[in-house]
């Protein structure tokens, strides 16, 4: 499965690296790319493993809101 | 001694805790406070260990431009 995230507050380098990395711990994705001028995050992940909610979470815990 | 200096780019918290640790970590710096929105640095150093040049690299290392 893919996934478009929106999140917003991610302004440099720092904030991608912080977001990548909280996503890629998470059991079940494989897969993360960050547009942070878009403000979005592409997520390649195994449903049977990890939902959006976890997901939401794990960048809401960084410090940044996804919208939707 | 105290300096400030100016720094462009610093756009979050990662950017001040960055260019924070990368001053601290000098010999010769004994105090640093960043200030992010108005873009400035105040550090406290002794200009026996330490130069401007010095803390200018280590923060233009961290990917942040210093003025002046």
């Amino acid at each position: 499965m893919e996934m478009t995230l929106e999140v917003n507050g991610m302004t440099c380098g720092h904030c991608e690296k912080a977001v990548k990395g909280a996503l890629e711990e998470l059991e079940g994705v494989h897969g993360v790319e960050v547009h942070l001028d878009a403000g979005k995050v592409d997520v390649k992940y195994d449903e049977a493993f990890v939902t959006k909610e976890r997901m939401k979470d794990a960048i809401e815990d960084q410090g940044y809101d996804v919208v939707g």
